[in-house]
């Protein structure tokens, strides 16, 4: 059994959503077990609407919620019961598998890192976010939760991430790339002359393809692309935007006159299947790794099916031991030294 | 008379295109006296081609190019006679007040850095590009002229944008923001930190409304948007690389079947409308601030529009005195000090 918990007061749609998208995942797929961190009276109130055995569900209770805007460390101190708190003790403990959260993105990785901690060897966990492409999709690391790195922290992000790659994604032998502002691998700054040179040596990067640039992330090119936080967080919100900006366009221009409004009919399904694909929901979301636990940060808008997505992804980390394997490849490094 | 210069031999669309654009700017503004950088003979034909007063374009001779895989300062030391050699020599010499070029973007660049030179006080000119937004624009700088920036240097460029903002785009009191991955003071790297300290007590920035992140940058939020050249240039790519994988798929959209064939068919004409909004030629190029004269960097694909559009953006920045503005902003400064 995969023991998968999820925070169910946290974002902008809880609890309901996040219960029913939960119980969703166990309903499909028999050898999860679920738990549910959160208020007893709510979590059971939403349980009894839905239709499931109360055996494959445990609730764990936690009664505190950490706001959106409030500072992490200094939360996670003073709210000794927030679900974070919860759910990354039960990670520590061996209780769960792995911990869901569409709460406070820094309280997740700071609870993640205080409470459960890293694995021996890595120095700053990543967020793992997925970018539909044209052909597959792109998995850019980190999107901001190391703000300044070094060049030795890129290539942790780089070893992560192609793990990630082939033994979540099912990609054989994933082409690493490293984000910059030119094909050349004398362009771009410091960080990132430095970065390449760390990335071309590594006999551990089995595929490394070069730079890659902000264009690239939605072609074929490659499949794992390595960036520091603060870069990886301004290219996931300007697609973000890029994309909300598009949608209101694409909107806009249906509604001109009475011809639009019916080529908007028309296409309407089609479209939808198009917004689909640039749809974070189905990624189920964003992986935390280099901690000693499967800990995914979902949307903090995360719907049903959103959360859905994310216990399943969450179970899919643990079976295929992403923990283990990243432990393994950082001990390959202390022998290489 | 407004002395605009092209470089028409560079970028992907030259002579023909070129030509056609700057000679299109100069029929439709009769202040506008147009030199052609480039070749006598392919210039001359493309002239005949075009119905224009021989009086009004003055042609210099540059018979060499600087192609977009060439290293530019070498490039720059060995083609004496390269298109943007010779426009900057014209620009430094003061026989044209504007120089436009599509060509190679670093040999712009550097051409304008080491020929013309950088107004006194000004360390790093930075590239501005438009970005389109939901209403009116934003004007991101750095996008590119440097990869690795002190907090002084943000400053500049917040300074530069303001102005360019206030004079060139007619915003009465530009708002100047710094891009962050949070819209808090303590949000960031230790760059974006420090730069907000400095942009917030600096009294010449006069409505600073602090941090925004990737997404606001299409949003009305912020007039001008302040970075270092490596994010910016990651933020222009990545929105660009959006955007064609958007309008890919939205293509693929009505080519289901007959149906959504049909709505492509009634649909078109409004979607090129949205199409333009985000169309660079629009912007007519990207000003590189700071150079003791008025430089544009084109768009390496730019055609006869975008062309027409940069000759007018270049006649409207000598017309608004940009260079004169930037060096009395410096020097209050020196005042302070």
């Amino acid at each position: 059994m995969y023991k998968i918990a999820v925070d169910v007061m946290s974002g902008e749609k809880a609890p309901e959503e996040l219960i029913k998208g939960a119980v969703n995942a166990a309903k499909e797929e028999a050898d999860i077990e679920l738990t549910l961190i959160g208020r007893y009276d709510i979590i059971n109130q939403e349980l009894a609407k839905l239709d499931i055995d109360k055996n494959r569900v445990k609730i764990e209770k936690a009664d505190q919620i950490i706001n959106m805007d409030e500072a992490p460390i200094k939360a996670l101190k003073k709210k000794k019961n927030a679900t974070v708190n919860v759910g990354a003790k039960l990670l520590r403990s061996g209780e769960i598998d792995a911990f869901i959260s569409p709460g406070n993105t820094g309280s997740v990785m700071a609870g993640s890192l205080l409470r459960v901690g890293r694995i021996k060897g890595i120095s700053r966990p990543p967020i793992a976010v997925n970018f539909p492409a044209k052909k597959g999709s792109t998995l850019v690391l980190d999107n901001g939760a190391n703000t300044d790195c070094s060049p030795e922290n890129i290539l942790q992000f780089a070893l992560m991430g192609q793990l990630y790659a082939k033994h979540i994604m099912k990609i054989d032998e994933p082409r690493v790339a490293l984000l910059n502002i030119g094909e050349e691998k004398s362009k771009g700054n410091n960080l990132s002359k430095e970065s390449y040179e760390l990335l071309e040596k590594d006999p551990r990067i089995k595929n490394f393809i070069g730079n890659c640039e902000g264009r690239d992330i939605f072609e074929d090119k490659c499949d794992v692309l390595v960036t520091d936080g603060f870069v990886g967080n301004v290219v996931l919100k300007t697609t973000e935007g890029a994309a909300s900006f598009f949608v209101e366009l694409i909107k806009e221009s249906f509604e001109s006159d009475l011809r639009s409004k019916l080529a908007g009919l028309l296409i309407k399904p089609y479209l939808k299947k198009v917004l689909n694909k640039i749809d974070y929901r189905q990624y189920g979301g964003a992986p935390l790794l280099g901690i000693k636990g499967v800990v995914i940060i979902a949307h903090g808008s995360s719907d049903a099916t959103a959360i859905c997505n994310a216990v399943k992804a969450a179970k899919n980390s643990v079976k295929e031991n992403i923990v283990s394997l990243i432990k393994s490849e950082v001990e390959k490094n202390e022998e290489l030294d």
